[in-house]
């Protein structure tokens, strides 16, 4: 089998970090084509609607062979069932799908937090108002979301620990990478929060631990976090 | 086979809209309960986690038998494939949710457009932001995304005119509400720029004259656009 192809951007996490995630721990080949030689030339003729019959909207995009595939949560819908990280049943990946959109929808809403105005301009010249909505985002959404996850967590009758029934599913993957990502953002929040959410941060211990992750944080591929990306350290936005 | 049960606030289309309109099309039998007696206490009910082991984050939630499933864009994966709304190939599926999913993400930032601040606030509070963000939104944000589904239709080699293949998809019916729901909240913006979309304008009508969705239109089960939905017609934002 041919590697799969990622088109990503190449100087941040952002959505690709959750595509990246999953082939790592499931061990599947890939190239992150876009930080290699002419990558982002690559990239940006994926997107070409003159030349690709199914090309994305925007990023990340995953080539599986005769497959392009656009949307994170449409690539680990196809990941998961592909490559054993959702379960077999149907009610299994409409759960898991259902969970990593809900995962969608608070990372779209963190990244609103530092751009509530514009994605076109620049955070300096929406600095005000970012200031307002990350005060919501703080107060009001993180605790919905992450209170529903650790709902989730706490509930499920399956062993081990994660969202989805008694074994690793890409959901865990994400939620790994939410909880860093806030981690990052809003460290003083979490800090203070997280103590309500125990379930949550023994799956992202659980996560950071599997083998194939844990050499992948390790690693040069995992770029760090900065202020590219979706989750930004802006100190003015968590206090 | 018992009716399904659409779980989805009574007053407003909202996101709950797509899912109707893909139950009309096909002709599901469905009882969207919320709007009949003590509906606004089921709708409660099924997204109690105390109750549900599956509970949903927030409507639309669908019962479907045994299954109960959250998050529009999954709705319609299993509608889709269920009752021959999506393609029966993987790849035209993963197109479906692909192209649903971009649509959802207009849905949102045109939510948005109206509370950019906070959900949790009236919009009267955030006026002067969300005409900002209106103002983005109309000249960068609809003209990108209407544009890229016109390249999906003008692209697409199947006859009748659809989005994927040479048959109606739960993607075409979600199409004909965005136009709606934009042409509700931005009528001077749209009446410019919509000559630049003639297949997007012409899938529009395709499925107004379907026979179920022209008939469900005309019916009450159709909620009128108003200002607690999605798609707000606030004048200054559209200028």
């Amino acid at each position: 089998m041919d590697p799969y192809i990622l088109y990503y951007w190449p100087t941040i996490q952002g959505r690709g970090e959750f595509v990246r995630l999953a082939l790592e721990e499931a061990a599947i080949p890939y190239q992150d084509v876009a930080r290699g030689r002419n990558g982002m030339a690559q990239m940006e003729a994926v997107l070409d609607a003159g030349r690709e019959a199914f090309a994305a909207y925007a990023p990340p995009v995953l080539r599986a062979g005769e497959l392009l595939i656009g949307q994170t949560t449409n690539i680990l819908l196809f990941l998961g069932a592909q490559h054993g990280l959702a379960p077999r049943t149907q009610a299994g990946r409409l759960w898991c799908n259902q969970l990593q959109l809900t995962i969608a929808d608070v990372v779209a809403e963190a990244h609103d937090s530092h751009h509530p105005i514009s994605m076109n301009q620049y955070y300096e010249d929406q600095k005000k108002e970012a200031k307002a909505r990350a005060a919501d985002f703080r107060a009001e959404r993180i605790p919905k979301y992450l209170g529903y996850f650790e709902g989730v967590l706490a509930r499920n009758p399956g062993r081990g620990g994660f969202a989805v029934g008694s074994r690793l599913t890409y959901v865990d993957l994400s939620l790994f990478q939410l909880v860093e990502g806030l981690r990052y953002a809003f460290p003083a929040t979490m800090a203070r929060l997280e103590p309500q959410w125990p379930h949550l941060v023994a799956v992202r211990d659980t996560v950071a631990a599997r083998p194939n992750i844990a050499a992948y944080l390790a690693s040069k591929r995992r770029i760090a976090f900065n202020e590219d990306g979706i989750f930004r350290r802006y100190p003015e936005l968590d206090k």
